[in-house]
């Protein structure tokens, strides 16, 4: 695992309960991501310093978190403890009417409505998932500063978007299951693929194949496998050699998983660690195959991928980005968005209309002043209007 | 499974020793599939009945046979035993240049080429492995009645192709893995694209996770099972509600295996033949789609899908043909050819140059006297030159 652990944010590093307000969840088949506005920065700070200079802005931070949606109890509670069921946004002139209602998408804000009304009196306000995707990813390429890079050679490459050469690109959400949306502007998108093979089957498969005890554990092991292990090479079927003719190296994977066909081995006798490797490469590489084809057929160059399968894992990426390199000939490019996990969470937040992107003329810049990463665990600055 | 048995020919159905001549293999990752001639009829047929009104034509049958690659010698003890590596090409004045050479294709022509040499005195002439795969199926679509066909609704409906509308089309190979060919014309053709998810990942994951016996095995519990029990469906995320703004209903899946997540149980306490399903499920709609963005990508309507596989099976070649159907919105069409799995090895045979596909001048029909397909069992009736 490298990169940043914005996902493993702890309770300990959240603000005082007194100081949050704006709670935004995205709640998916596997996992439920939250995105919550707090203006606590450090407990010594005047709470006048926590204004913006310009009026009715209020400068706070965004934090992030996640709990598995089959234990919803936990986020339940979580909730509870905070007290953010009946405190509302009426913090800081914040309108009040939205008062024990949060912005909620994902399949779960329709799911578990009831169990929300019920445990906590909370009216969950449903916002469009695929939209919420869109507004969360466009938020962070345009405003966050070192959110988007490239991943060549294991090393990542931050990039500066032109937002004037951001649209059309190809935003693709790997969660349980895979959404590819073609994203046009702000609020201009269509969903024009998709395929079941995603984070939940990588998670799934993986699990019923490894044991493995969590999403992380998975993902960990698989950093220590050999694919090659079970995976059917072009070498394996041409004898050691390489099948030029067609571009595929003796190295290229001919059938993932093809050796277990004629291993006399049980399960038991593979390293889970080479099980986890040679999932993880056949539903990364997929994902870019058929990502790319999507980004051909409209004749995309970028492509974002984006969902909590990813997990700024570098074998992940790696993957991703060769297959989007091999199947392009290096015509289209994949790129990793830091929040990548969050975007739906952070559009459904975008929903409440208050954070504001683009104050002080700001809109022609590259660079949006209110707006700033804090790079160490992944909070961002922001400023809220206050009122209207 | 449901369909014609061509691939269980046992030797019991095959002819007598004195009677077959011109042996082709296709020796890939998982299979090795074998196709010879013979002029055996009935044994009690005098010998000149057999050839065909043309001089110099013989006609015979072609027969189809299959081996495991890990069990070669199974290969070579039928090899010898119908003592093929010796007899070579003589008969009927087939030029006796050709003895001791068979001609062969995939990976294993390569691999294996020392092992004939070595247990049989015979040479493996290798053939180009797409070139064979698309001389094949050219031959079959062309030549072979009642070859090719579309399946809806648990309907064969046998398609006759107008040959002077056959081009192009997307030929799609699913062996151990799958190969995706461009046809434009008699050995007019380009390998387009490809996925490492095929056959022999089916077999390769399903032999883990069900402990199958055969691949037949692991066919047969797909078709008693039931994948909703791990895939994670539309409606599981969304409270049993569709998600119609981007077309889901409620029973399509949105992470296969998704469920394996959240339920709380070990490999052991699922059902095989539910996994099974699952898993045959995720591959048959991932070819399809990946098929269907490369159809596309040419402007392809025809998409032939050929290959191990398939093997006739009724639930594979629904899911195939529902998935190009709802990708394409009905634009394209899902075809399956009866002689599936031997592709490779009838384009290997053809290499020999010796069957006359079009005699007489029948290329302008849309049927050639001279190959007939016996449909009981796959075998098919044709003739060849027998010398120049």
């Amino acid at each position: 695992m490298e990169g940043d652990t914005i996902h493993d944010l702890t309770l300990l590093n959240s603000p005082a309960v007194d100081d949050i307000s704006h709670l935004a969840l995205d709640i998916g088949g596997s996992l439920i991501k939250m995105v919550y506005f707090s203006t606590s920065r450090e407990k010594s700070v005047d709470k006048t310093q926590n204004k913006c200079s310009k009026d009715n802005l209020v400068t706070g931070r965004l934090y992030f978190l996640k709990f598995e949606t089959s234990k919803i109890n936990e986020c339940l509670d979580f909730i509870s403890s905070k007290q953010l069921h009946c405190r509302g946004v009426q913090h800081y002139g914040f309108p009040a009417s939205d008062k024990n209602t949060i912005k909620a998408t994902g399949g779960g804000a329709f799911k578990f409505a009831d169990l929300f009304k019920e445990k906590l009196g909370i009216s969950l306000d449903k916002v469009e998932e695929m939209g919420s995707l869109v507004s969360g990813a466009n938020f962070l390429i345009k405003s966050v500063p070192s959110e988007a890079f490239t991943y060549v050679n294991g090393q990542r490459n931050y990039e500066q978007i032109d937002h004037n050469d951001l649209y059309p690109y190809l935003l693709v959400n790997i969660g349980s299951g895979v959404s590819m949306i073609k994203v046009d502007g702000d609020g201009k998108f269509e969903r024009v693929s998709g395929t079941s093979v995603g984070g939940g089957t990588f998670w799934g498969l993986g699990k019923l194949l490894t044991k493995c005890k969590s999403f992380d554990d998975l993902l960990e092991m698989s950093h220590q496998g050999n694919n090659r292990v079970i995976d059917m090479l072009v070498g394996d079927i041409y004898g050691g050699m390489d099948y030029l003719k067609i571009g595929l190296t003796s190295t290229a994977i001919a059938s993932s998983f093809g050796k277990a066909v004629s291993d006399n081995k049980e399960l038991e006798e593979y390293r889970p660690e080479d099980v986890a490797r040679s999932l993880l490469r056949m539903i990364s590489n997929n994902i870019g195959q058929i990502a790319y084809l999507n980004a051909l057929r409209f004749g995309l160059k970028k492509i974002f991928f984006g969902g909590f399968f990813i997990r700024g894992h570098a074998y992940t990426m790696d993957t991703i980005s060769v297959a989007v390199d091999f199947w392009s000939k290096g015509e289209a490019k994949a790129m990793f968005l830091r929040h990548e996990g969050f975007l739906g969470a952070l559009g459904a937040f975008m929903n409440y209309q208050l954070v504001e992107e683009f104050p002080c003329g700001a809109r022609d810049n590259n660079q949006n002043p209110l707006v700033e990463d804090l790079k160490d665990n992944g909070i961002i600055e922001c400023c809220l209007r206050a009122s209207n």
